[in-house]
């Protein structure tokens, strides 16, 4: 008889310091609770909970001879009152074969494996899915539009950052980039399933993706389970802190060095099939097709649209999914995309996209505060802070990056690390501010204002300057008005109640917030 | 036999205040050359030059019944060496008509009058045209698709400022713009010949264009002479002080008040007949066709293709001619237009206009330094005077305009008088530093760069910060470098000489530029 494997993915006290993900991992930890109906006598002397949205994993002994990454299929159909979730297994090498399952209702599961090998296939098992505990909102879902919500329905108001290659550096730098992030606003980060060769970036990485030799010498039909144990480690990481993780599928910035940004369509969707299989069980997931689609020499359009499709058929939990470019937007409106990235410093344009695609906006690349001579990557912190702010009160999001450069060429946007700039800090405040406003708040039809029209107003003047900023508050109404430096960091209260038509008197400066609240 | 009138349009004094203007004044007030060959040996008791690029005046008496500025046809043909120049006369009041004409060659001229009336026509004369003295370098021309010159040939870098009405303010203030224009750096003036109703701006003007009854009940075929002569006089001194006038012919904001906005097809083009008549041979003239033409409820995009036609058929001299748009670009190809005037302020763009449409490009509105809670005239000093380094090294041009409020609402976007702005000593500097420059400066393929390739390189990084700037020197040249402080105004030249591939080291911090120039 076939059994589980009891050891987890990742060791126990992992799992214990990726907080939220707790739940998940006890799941796999005691995974020793059968399966179906003739299982369920012989085990049960574990109970067996995993939390809403946690992860569920059984595991079993699979053949080992020739490549099971390709010869073998495997899967498992998880059953709850009649509805079903078909999800992709995976090989995680050492002759194991896994499963991995996010469940989105509480309350008893069965599954039964699929497989082409008799002894992967047929394999039932039950499990209870707990109410989410506290840190646990769920997957991060597209509401009303152009807004995100949690799964639970408490806003989420992206706030991201990027160091796309920071799974791929020193141990030592990688736990640096945790600690940095710890003590960071940030609730987003892009970051790359592949190693990155490009400016700032010629090193090779620990490990690689596939069996071989670097730097370019690939059996791309056979993973390197350990390259991908490490990323979901780094993944559940940043769960555990509440961050999302973007994860970019592909990148040009490989350039022949490796060839992982030119395996081939056969290769790629086995890559994707693989991938979504391994994470997608992890709530804090996202897919980003690409970063810089239309700067790929060996993918077009028809590509990205294939891969696309190949992630919504293999995804079974819908998470977000999106594609970032350089010049070019792709095609946003195919259904598969949940909402635009786009990269640009121009937040004066967020109304235009979204009226034109109907899907939340994300200025995932807004330039970079940094010192480095590329135009990306040389912004000031006042600039930046100043991209989150416009969008905000735009109706779009925004990311931050940092490019400044220093002797060991360890810049934020790429191997992460340290944190030298202006901004973050701003940024704290930033999502102080926007953690305090109600729930509801979207934009008002008063001009740079974001709020709940009759008792809330966040207005933003960018680079501007007024005397006075006017709102026209409701009848019988009395709020509180208050002038936020976004540089200084200051709140300042203004002096008496406002009702009607109200004249805000402001210093005559730029980067002013005002706020006004009903009392 | 009808002999000229001796008196000037503007007294003698006036004439030798405006300077560049006094040869063109000299002519008129020494009209008594006589006309054609019975006249010269009767006449030439006075010597009669006219300066290149001056103004000569012939003036007439004519009738006085009846309403002559509808009834009387009149003008001049002028002629040099068998090339003649066409030119339409005006009505100037108290019985008088005159014609005025700015030669562009030097030596003799003659010329004869044409009129529907007999005391008018046949009426001929000569004079003699000396060459210009040094502030006289002719009226501005496009040069190279993208570039201004004067017709003398030297470079014309526009530098303007916009005062909308400020000839329609009392003679105080107006003397007071005047002064304040004596210690700016504005080398253009953006003004429109109709009085403004608009916000700041509500008050009645000392004149008024028509005869009748204000607000609005006008006779559109009735002029009145003393608002014209005003205006002119207005234009001459600004000429004098070396300043282009950017003459508005028609703005949207009468809205109904005086109805200027509004008066029909028929007196729309008398009025710019009359207008082209009257200012056609001030050499600093340029038109405008309108301010904001897509703002325009009472006039369709056929209408300025009336009137920009009606212009270059009346125009003898070509005058510079654009149109100014809100949000809709009016088709800049059309041939009548000379240069593209935008509206925004987003001069990374200017590549774009340029290239579209093949002329030079001026961002005439590119948002006011002010504190006025409107979006148009609130921004820094630091952001408009970005906007002009960045024009210059995208290889466009760019318009201050100051809306600080005051008690008296006199805005100087408007009215004129003082400014109070950061962004004037800021230009200054920006002027010297344009003015020090080759006269063949352009744009170079280095970004962010203008000047002489191999010769002279002016970059600008706007708000960006970075560590070094890269160049690529000829071989064998030796360098020296600068970097340039465009908020302090502070030159501070870097240690060493350049050559080849050079790394000019920067202080982190953003509106620096850097001139590289051949030793």
């Amino acid at each position: 008889m076939a059994c589980f494997e009891r050891e987890a993915v990742w060791s126990r006290r992992e799992m214990m310091k990726a907080g939220a993900l707790v739940a998940a991992g006890s799941a796999i930890a005691s995974g020793a609770m059968g399966f179906a109906a003739e299982a369920q006598s012989a085990a049960g002397e574990t109970k067996a909970d995993v939390e809403q949205w946690g992860i569920f994993e059984a595991s079993y002994p699979g053949p080992t001879g020739g490549n099971p990454f390709v010869d073998v299929e495997f899967g498992a159909v998880f059953e709850q009152s009649g509805k079903s979730v078909a999800v992709g297994g995976f090989y995680d090498g050492g002759g194991t074969c896994r499963v991995r399952f996010m469940p989105e209702t509480t309350g008893a599961w069965t599954y039964r494996t699929q497989s082409n090998r008799p002894e992967l296939d047929g394999k039932t098992g039950s499990f209870v899915v707990s109410a989410a505990t506290a840190e646990n909102r769920g997957p991060v879902r597209v509401k009303d539009e152009y807004h995100f919500v949690y799964a639970d329905g408490a806003p989420y108001r992206e706030l991201g950052t990027t160091c796309y290659g920071w799974t791929c550096q020193p141990e030592e730098l990688e736990e640096q980039t945790l600690k940095t992030l710890a003590d960071a606003p940030f609730n987003k980060m892009r970051m790359c399933v592949f190693p990155k060769w490009f400016n700032y970036n010629h090193v090779e990485p620990p490990l690689y993706p596939f069996v071989g030799q670097a730097p370019n010498h690939w059996d791309f039909t056979q993973f390197n389970p350990a390259y991908f144990q490490h990323f979901e480690r780094r993944i559940a990481q940043l769960g555990a802190m509440g961050i999302e993780a973007d994860v970019i599928l592909f990148h040009p910035y490989d350039e022949g060095h490796w060839g992982f940004d030119n395996m081939g369509a056969e290769n790629d969707d086995r890559y994707l099939r693989y991938t979504i299989a391994r994470l997608g069980a992890h709530r804090n997931v996202w897919w980003s097709l690409a970063n810089e689609w239309d700067y790929f020499k060996t993918k077009k359009e028809a590509d990205f649209e294939r891969i696309g499709e190949t992630i919504a058929k293999n995804d079974p939990y819908r998470h977000l999914c999106s594609i970032h470019q350089q010049k070019v937007f792709f095609d946003h409106s195919k259904p598969w995309i949940t909402h635009v990235s786009v990269q640009n410093d121009m937040p004066d344009n967020a109304p235009m996209y979204l009226r034109k695609w109907g899907k939340p906006v994300i200025f995932d690349e807004c330039r970079y505060e940094g010192d480095i001579p590329e135009g990306w990557g040389d912004i000031t912190a006042t600039r930046l802070v100043g991209n989150f702010w416009k969008t905000l009160v735009e109706g779009a999001f925004c990311g931050h990056g940092e490019t400044y450069l220093n002797a060991k060429e360890e810049l934020w946007w790429s191997k992460g690390g340290v944190l030298l700039g202006q901004s973050p800090e701003r940024l704290k405040f930033f999502k102080q501010v926007v953690d305090a406003a109600p729930a509801e708040a979207t934009v008002l039809s008063e001009r740079n204002t974001w709020g709940v029209e009759g008792e809330y107003y966040l207005t933003y003047l960018w680079d501007r300057q007024h005397l006075t900023q006017s709102y026209k508050l409701p009848a019988g109404g009395r709020f509180k008005a208050e002038v936020l430096d976004t540089v200084a960091m200051t709140i300042t209260p203004v002096a008496g109640t406002f009702s009607e038509t109200a004249e805000i008197p402001l210093p005559i400066q730029p980067y002013l917030a005002i706020r006004v609240v009903r009392i």
